[in-house]
């Protein structure tokens, strides 16, 4: 009988979360595939902000991760048994199968990947739900011109480093907010962003003044707060905001916006967005930053822990920013 | 020699707007009439919330009023001499000729008007800025659908009495807020809104839940602070906001928005505006609103100070919220 070991969500935090907010399970795994079905062994779990929002209760766009089942979360991985036509054993796949070492699957929101150009986590990363983020997110919403400025927080995180990679393609002025003097030379140097701010040292308000001397055009927020609240008056008549995050208040109380005159005075539009609900531009969207990402004109780097185990103090270390780049578990 | 009476601002207000801040002038009417000017007779001064902001230095979307210089703002009329060859004596014109009893034109940025079917006042009203503004702000931001629920704040208003006609004209519930229940009265009975919202004696959030219990997809926003932190939770998924004006805080700091995780959660969209930069939608905005107008089915009300010594006591009151409709000030 084949066992599965998985991570459940033992307990909502209240607050910043703890490690015994999960518990890790080895259950059978039950039953065998129907007609239809097939397993994958999961190699790769992504970890993600917005997985924070599910563990607690409470209205949001999506039902919060219930209670001793298994944490949800992009998977990648291979097919080790198929009942299902379009799958066959060795292939990889790319789903939702959680935090769990094995899942089966009825072949809906799995996708076949092709490993030959790109590695199978980049498929968690650049070259899926992050990069589609930070597609979405500068296409649709900021809909960047070339010699725009455009301004990125938590910039080496998996959707930021795309943010403004991308924002370069387009022709644009690429500046990131970051924390750590690290990241912030990964940022300039690795990824060729024109400037990087670290939050940590330095006072926000007065790097964009420096790095964005001609305003900024567009913002691609993932953090919110103080970070936020600096930006907004740097920005130019008829800006764009692309809300995607706000990290920095996930832990507890929101953090307000400071001061919303801004978007009077500076005509600005501000828009929240969850890229699940823009699947029509998935397709092009993939197709676009897999040839970046195979060509190397979009770099990606990765912070990985390693077990199963780990993965809910990985978890919190990214949360905390402590990761660079996407931030995965590997699981052998 | 005309002589020409004249409030120019004397100081700019630290707090609250004072009397103090202002300064009567009786001045010649200097120079002549050269080849191309009129003369116009104010009747009417339009006193506009937006002209707080211009009271203030510092940074906004235009230049700041300048000290000890007639006080901005638009105004209606009738030419009393001409040598500019669009305009004869006896036409009826607005424009923006500030806060005095005569004023000298080139013609740019003022329209003569047909009070046959429209009072000279309305032009100032429902059929000026404040109409238009409505307009814009309720067809290009919001973009209502019929069945939807649009909320306006500051209701009983000049532009918040249009935006809900409006709403309802195009099929959608419309509710207001706004203070007192004299003005909600008006604004249910008189207006033809669904429902209104009494701030001053109601919990907006316990009000907003009994008079959208489907949410709210629309909210022109006029006020700010804790009346908009209100209705941010009950918005609809995909809901539009359109920031007009921010008018709780003009007198002091900034207020918060409380809960920024609202635009994320319901992925709303918020896009702040100013009708003058939408010249292209005037004319359109204005046929359509003339004839709401003319055949009554967008009714409205005037709040009518007498004397241009009282503009600035007006002023202020309406900034306190004492006005219903739109605030004038009547010259003889």
């Amino acid at each position: 009988m084949v066992m599965n070991r998985r991570i459940v969500l033992a307990s909502r935090p209240s607050g910043p979360v703890e490690l015994a907010n999960f518990r890790l399970e080895e259950v059978p795994l039950l039953p065998p595939l129907a007609d239809g079905q097939l397993l994958v062994r999961n190699r790769w779990l992504s970890l993600d902000p917005y997985m924070r929002g599910r563990m607690n209760e409470g209205r949001s766009y999506a039902p919060p991760q219930p209670l001793n089942e298994t944490m949800i979360g992009g998977t990648a991985g291979e097919v080790i048994e198929s009942r299902h036509p379009g799958f066959a054993v060795g292939d990889a796949v790319v789903g939702y199968l959680g935090w769990q070492e094995h899942g089966i699957s009825d072949g809906r929101q799995l996708m076949k990947v092709d490993t030959s150009r790109i590695p199978l986590s980049a498929y968690l990363g650049p070259v899926g739900m992050p990069g589609v983020t930070a597609w979405v997110g500068l296409n649709r919403i900021i809909e960047p011109k070339a010699g725009e400025t455009i301004v990125v927080s938590a910039a080496a995180g998996a959707v930021g480093s795309v943010v403004g990679q991308l924002a370069k393609l387009a022709g644009c002025r690429a500046i990131g907010i970051a924390g750590g003097e690290a990241k912030c030379r990964y940022v300039v140097d690795e990824l060729g962003f024109d400037a990087c701010i670290d939050y940590k040292s330095k006072d926000v308000g007065v790097g964009l003044k420096l790095a964005a001397p001609q305003g900024i055009d567009g913002c691609f927020e993932n953090v919110g707060g103080a970070i936020f609240d600096a930006v907004l008056p740097k920005m130019n008549a008829f800006g764009r905001i692309a809300l995607c995050g706000l990290i920095a208040g996930y832990n507890g109380e929101p953090i307000p916006i400071r001061n919303p005159t801004w978007f009077l005075i500076s005509r600005l539009k501000l828009q929240g967005f969850i890229v699940s609900e823009h699947m029509d531009l998935w397709p092009r969207a993939l197709a676009e930053l897999a040839e970046h990402v195979a060509s190397g004109r979009i770099k990606y780097r990765e912070s990985i822990a390693y077990g199963l185990e780990n993965a809910p103090a990985a978890f919190i270390g990214m949360l905390r920013g402590e990761n660079v780049g996407k931030q995965l578990v590997k699981l052998d």
